[in-house]
């Protein structure tokens, strides 16, 4: 592995030196520059078939086969993407951020962890399988689909899955967006959140007015808009508005059981990653971890109404809008959240006042991983014999195409991630642990011998688990009900 | 009268032709020239002392005096101000705003009605006095005093007033810059709401976090500030601070009664004057004129919060302010609203969020009149003779510094106006109607001579107005209350 890990830092580097800042229109030739490595890289491994799909109108987008030397061996569809963040504020970067740079554990630069740096993991780990193996083909069809344009959320994406679904065929799809829990903590991710976001906007007249001559005797809509942004929670930090969790599938008590595992410290998590807050609060009766995970949110992400200028104006304002921005998890429908969106602000408008509801595109669904499901077992297995520790569920709170890959090809989708949730992944001085990144190619050269073996006999395992893990048999999930799940 | 009349029309235009816009440094040397028109324009007039105070803070204001006859005459202030609203947007002027023009009853000019006006016709209202009496100076003692700033908030009217206290000493002022309620039904004005602003700023954090990963853990400083707006009002539409009615004195019957004869057109008002507002709200159990005249309110200028950019970004963020303006009725306390406001934010900061209040200045106090005040009635009757007509009490629902002259002074203050609430003051095409203006000179050379004998017999009046009303003597407020009433 060691001389493989050498070639894997410079390539790396050399990757990252490509600024492929896809939401920029001045760096979409990098775009284009940044598939065009990927592309090579793969031809210099030896993948049999390598595709660079830039007809857009997607930003380019890299697919790639090799196909198993057993033509009945499992279609493993690999998920990542090569665009990468912006860099302001540039001036705090402590190195360029396009000049990788490492400093002991550490590999710097924008993409090294998202997701250039997961992206060539896989390249490295179908390298090791190899050497490990002594096989000339992986033991599993391997096919890698690397898009452009993730990190403007992906709007191409279904696009793509239609146009290439023959070619994009698989049995499960590996998605690889995600980190682990904690270096101390290897996990298997077990979901992401969707979201939609609304703009509403209400209009209680055609001028501001006066609040002296006409203060107390019209609606003003920066009140009511308030009054509606207030009911959408209750006192409990629940969501008010009528429907909404109906769908919501709530955790297994095994997950729950792993979440509560996990070495969650708070106050390092407020004062840390959370810059200061000085409470964890949300939704009664789930913990931090939970309501960041696994329960959906209401966040007023922006409110805007009257004079918010310097001085004052004293007027009744006419209008007044907001953006929120509800975090979805399975099973909740992009569709019926939007309908219970617009009955709740209708419901809430008062006399004298109009109502707009405008959603950001149609949202990106929540989408949860069968944890019983023979593959999910195998990335836990591969993870806990790399990183030679026990590997517990997990999951993010963001949002990710997952559900679109499962609904557009019908097959599981499986998280595999091997970088940390400190990355500074978005930010400046974003970063890889590379032992970290190592392990986890190391995790995916035993992920595809195990699969094989372990997609041919899926009803053996999910007793295994829960055995294992010294839980009761009862704590599982029914299969049916999680079968349904994979819908979401 | 109509000789006088001519040269009134071409003085005020003269005047109007001083762009003297004290909110722009730049026209501040044109409200020099203002203030020294005006003063000529006394001195021409007779006035024994006229005075231009220019020696700061304050914007050049005027004083003028002109003593009865009789040394044991009543001594009347009266107020004005004249300086006027900035112009734009000019473009929607039909003539350019200083240079005036008479369009059949109509003078279109910025101050035509606000404030220079209402000046002119004091001048205009002494000289129809002089003439009528043939009386080489006025049957009371007669001060003026006519600010420069007024259009500004009157920052400096209690500097002026502390300096000058002894010279503007009176029994009584008459303060001039409020509109009869229509042209159909002339009104005596008794009171002005006062107001107060704070700006209120909820903190939840350091940094904007991002909704997926921190979303339902963490407070969301938007949500808690739209929440602490929630309760500003309960389902009623009355203001929930507690205490915030505690000083409130109600509206005698007697007002009540005169409001709901007024001719309000509800439906005219909220599509011209409220520009197409399409319900008239408030507090449930009082008429649209009652809530916009002598009920408080708590009305939000302006809120913002997080991004409002274009687009949607997803975070919670760490901070959102908004400016809470109320609109104060005696006897509420400036000093106390803000302690009540303070106590209710306090009361309304959840955990893991801070919050901030800062108020705009001190405020402006409110001020009703006694409405059986000699004085209240003396310009009723002055008015109703000059107009031919009866004359019921309005209110207006904005503020000046009647409190402050009350306060300072020591004395009542009683409002005389002769403009129209749709003379378009603050806004393009601002004009007067000549023949209101000229009933409104005419009355006031009747209130002079009203004003000795009024003010010698107090005790005759109330019984005789409440009578004459047709109303029962139970209907009339105590004096003791009203006295106290008059130190709002
Ligand atoms: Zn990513
Ligand atoms: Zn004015």
């Amino acid at each position: 592995m060691h001389g493989l890990a050498d070639d894997f830092v410079a390539e790396l580097c050399e990757w990252i030196a490509i600024p492929s800042i896809g939401a920029d229109p001045a760096h979409h030739a990098d775009v284009a520059r940044s598939a065009e490595w990927l592309a090579t890289a793969l031809r210099r491994d030896g993948w049999p078939t390598v595709e660079v799909w830039d007809t857009g109108p997607a930003l380019p987008a890299v697919y790639a086969c090799w196909p198993a030397e057993d033509p009945a061996a499992p279609v493993v569809l690999v998920y990542g993407h090569h665009d990468v963040q912006p860099v302001d504020p540039v001036e705090h970067w402590q190195h360029p951020p396009f000049e990788a740079v490492v400093r002991g554990e550490e590999l710097f630069g924008r993409g090294a962890s998202d997701d250039k740096g997961q992206v060539a993991m896989h390249l490295l780990g179908l390298r090791a399988h190899l050497a490990a193996t002594g096989q000339t083909a992986p033991s599993v069809t391997l096919k890698l689909l690397v898009e452009g344009e993730e990190e403007s959320g992906s709007p191409h994406i279904a696009t793509l899955l239609a146009e290439h679904r023959t070619k994009l065929g698989a049995d499960l799809v590996v998605f690889t967006d995600t980190p682990l829990f904690d270096r101390s903590a290897p996990t298997v991710c077990t979901g992401q959140r969707g979201h939609i976001t609304a703009t509403i906007t209400m209009t209680s007249g055609n001028s501001d007015l006066h609040s002296g001559r006409f203060g107390g005797g019209v609606p003003n809509a920066a009140i009511a808009l308030a009054r509606l942004v207030a009911a959408v929670h209750d006192e409990q930090g629940r969501i008010a508005i009528p429907g909404f969790y109906d769908d919501v599938r709530e955790p297994s008590a095994l997950e729950r059981e792993h979440f509560a595992r996990l070495p969650f410290d708070e106050a390092a998590w407020l004062a840390g990653p959370a810059d200061g807050v000085t409470a964890a609060t949300g939704e009664a009766g789930w913990t931090t971890l939970e309501r960041t995970w696994v329960r959906p949110t209401a966040e007023i992400t922006g409110i805007h109404g009257g004079y918010t200028g310097p001085g004052v104006k004293t007027i009744v304002p006419r209008q007044a809008s907001t953006a929120l921005t509800c975090r979805l998890v399975p099973d909740q429908q992009l569709d019926r959240v939007q309908e219970l969106i617009r009955r709740f602000v209708a419901e809430h408008t008062p006399p004298g006042v109009t109502a707009e509801v405008v959603f950001h595109g149609s949202g990106v669904p929540p989408y949860a991983v069968d944890i019983d499901h023979p593959a999910t077992l195998a990335v836990r297995d591969a993870l806990a014999a790399a990183f030679d520790q026990e590997v517990l569920f997990s999951r993010t709170g963001g949002s990710g195409p997952a559900a679109l890959l499962h609904a557009w090809l019908d097959v599981p989708v499986v998280y595999f991630g091997a970088t940390l949730p400190d990355d500074r992944i978005h930010a400046p001085n974003e970063r890889v642990v590379l032992p970290v990144l190592l392990r986890g190619a190391e995790a995916l050269a035993r992920l595809w011998r195990l699969l094989p073996d372990r997609l041919r006999t899926p009803a053996a395992e999910p007793a295994g688990i829960t055995a294992e893990l010294g839980l009761a048999g009862s704590a599982r999930p029914e299969p049916g009900r999680e079968q349904e799940a994979n819908r979401a």
